[in-house]
């Protein structure tokens, strides 16, 4: 009879309480219960230098995304490597980091209601790094009396739309700079123009006209406001896939490049300036692991990753060192891989790795990352604005 | 200028204190911080007393599937409703639910790995009523030693496979369903064929077809095993698609609906047996609550609740009183809504209450649901299983 002799498949408890003393706890990643969320140390390591060595000559910063990682941990590593703040989507994300320990927060998004203007106040009168995006008069006006309420004088940066998703469009956007200029409570920083659509143009070339031309009429909302005299010193966007693009914008100030720690499977297949197909200058670190449930059918493996594990984004996960494989995360709770050709005779109970479809989604779904090095668990980070869609 | 009168936004920490002397709340559903999942309870118990009514003729009895809401107060509901014990799809979703009180658990997946046998084991030991599945001579072997540690006799399901994505094909079915037999300390209780695939057939005719044509094989597995002398006292699978169709299945005895309880937008497309074109067996009773953000361009819309608020799962959310309005979850961080006709002049702050795509892989975005009566929240469930892919 078959006696299972080792516990292969640590839980999250279990490696909570491996990681108490703080040092490294060298699990292998391959022993963890599974689906776990992983990251690798070196690569993440290396992503970061990457991008401060590739910005350095270029004058301009980085401030990350956190809505990528929603982790106060990775977002302190990108401030100890050079990046002026931090960028988060929502203010529930906010409130994890700053309870986390970061203070230069950019939230990128407007508030729109009474209750989430008074939580952004009550950041911002505890941490005077706290800076938050405005579109509209409206909020403008909620913004400045809730500033007075909480006395406080609120830094703020106005949304410029690009596209039409976010973001006072570029034609009304000087009178919305000079409206936040006028209120007593609030100081203008600058602006910021996202362009997120742009991220996932396949081809550097194509990616980079677009980039360009449809930044054009912000650029000009930029040169409109130095020229009125408003405080021009912020003026940011862009993302993984731009950040070596919008450095041809004039009086761009910084990167909010969220991605480029992680990288996907959507970020893989962009391409980049020095490779076509292939977006290279960043590194894959972040992978999950699974298990193989079900080996009985010809040319098929059942896994334990699906829809929750890995989200529905295309193109699919990609299985390390198994090429042939196709992964299909559709059903919510299983994996179904398809395969002409398989590198070795699988087994149930068998492990493998996968590069996740879209980082961002796929990270929300999990409570903390692995972090791994030479493939031992070194730290098990809380993912702290997990689910924090507010 | 305008002040801000009301806190329009209630977040869950805020919702949990009101709810914590058990009494109704009384927060009208549209006050709460957004996105929010709400279920409305007095569609929710229609749907627990509808699926009880119509099965209450067939000899079939319901194993309601908690992979839906992961939320033990619900699985209350549902045995409190006649139900007969309760379906998880992972482990850990299982020692939520048991820690929630939950006691006739049956999960529906096998456990390849030695610890989680161990864990299944750790319930066994504590809970005669877990019953668990297997579909390999060798976890059935592993199971077997592993009971006979831990001092229970423990009983298993043999899965059976209907399609290729979990189960022993139904040709090794009786050498399994004999082994597991055998086995001194495992107790057979009969065999579970679920069909995953068949639930979203569009159009009742073909979906009874379909259904009733492929699990034919699993029907002569259950002819063997009661011919063979075999534990036959559970034959269990179907969903919310099928509920009305496997009470033709020989010997079936009980049905794991898991999306009866809310619905979505699949589910409703899929047809039913009264109306070719909707589903209204059901009632929809779970909504996210989202916040217009951006109003500035013409026929557009953006919300608060993209990708990681209501999945990327088709066909896409229903604005509940605005059929003209499509939207798009495409976004991780919005939602985008174009129209050609609106009800209303909709301004930033305005409140949309969303019917999901699918109400599975939604309810795991978030860590609680707000039960509502006349749209006033009376309780709030944590969703204790949120995020227990493993």
């Amino acid at each position: 009879m078959w006696i299972p002799k080792r516990v292969s498949g640590y839980t999250a408890a279990e490696m909570r309480a491996k990681a108490a003393d703080g040092s490294p706890i060298g699990v292998s990643k391959w022993e963890l219960d599974t689906p776990a969320l992983c990251v690798d140390l070196d690569k993440l390591e290396s992503n970061l230098q990457t991008l401060k060595t590739k910005l350095a000559s270029t004058g301009l910063a980085s401030r990350p995304h956190a809505k990528t990682h929603k982790c106060p941990a990775i977002a302190r590593l990108q401030l100890s490597s050079g990046s002026i703040g931090i960028c988060t989507a929502k203010i529930s994300e906010a409130e994890a980091l700053f309870a986390g320990g970061i203070q230069p927060i950019l939230m990128t998004t407007t508030n729109v209601t009474a209750s989430k203007i008074a939580r952004a106040m009550t950041i911002r009168k505890k941490n005077p790094s706290f800076i938050q995006a405005v579109d509209h008069p409206r909020t403008v006006r909620e913004l400045n009396d809730a500033a007075k309420a909480f006395g406080v004088r609120a830094d703020v940066v106005v949304d410029v739309a690009v596209g039409t998703r976010s973001g006072v469009p570029p034609e009304q956007a000087l009178a919305l700079l000079q409206l936040v200029d006028k209120q007593p409570n609030l100081k203008l920083r600058g602006m910021l123009s996202y362009d997120g659509s742009a991220q996932h143009i396949k081809g550097f070339k194509k990616r980079y006209d677009e980039t360009l031309r449809r930044i054009e009429p912000n650029v000009q909302v930029f040169e409109a406001m130095k020229k009125s005299g408003l405080n021009a010193e912020i003026f940011s966007g862009g993302g993984s896939g731009t950040y070596n693009i919008v450095t041809r914008i004039p009086g761009f100030t910084d990167v909010q490049a969220g991605s480029y720690i992680f990288m996907d499977a959507q970020y893989l297949e962009i391409g980049g300036i020095d490779n076509e197909e292939v977006f290279t200058d960043f590194t894959p670190s972040l992978t999950v692991m699974a298990t193989v449930l079900n080996t009985y059918f010809p040319n098929r493996l059942t896994t334990d990753a699906g829809a929750k594990a890995l989200t529905l984004n295309q193109p699919p996960a990609i299985v390390i060192g198994e090429p042939n494989f196709k992964y299909n995360a559709g059903s919510d709770e299983f994996g179904a891989i398809t395969y002409d050709k398989a590198n070795k005779k699988y087994e149930v109970g068998d492990r493998l790795e996968l590069i996740v479809p879209h980082c961002d989604p796929a990270v929300n779904e999990y409570d903390v990352i692995y972090g791994t090095r030479k493939d031992k668990v070194e730290t098990v980070w809380e993912i702290s604005a997990r689910g924090h869609s507010q």
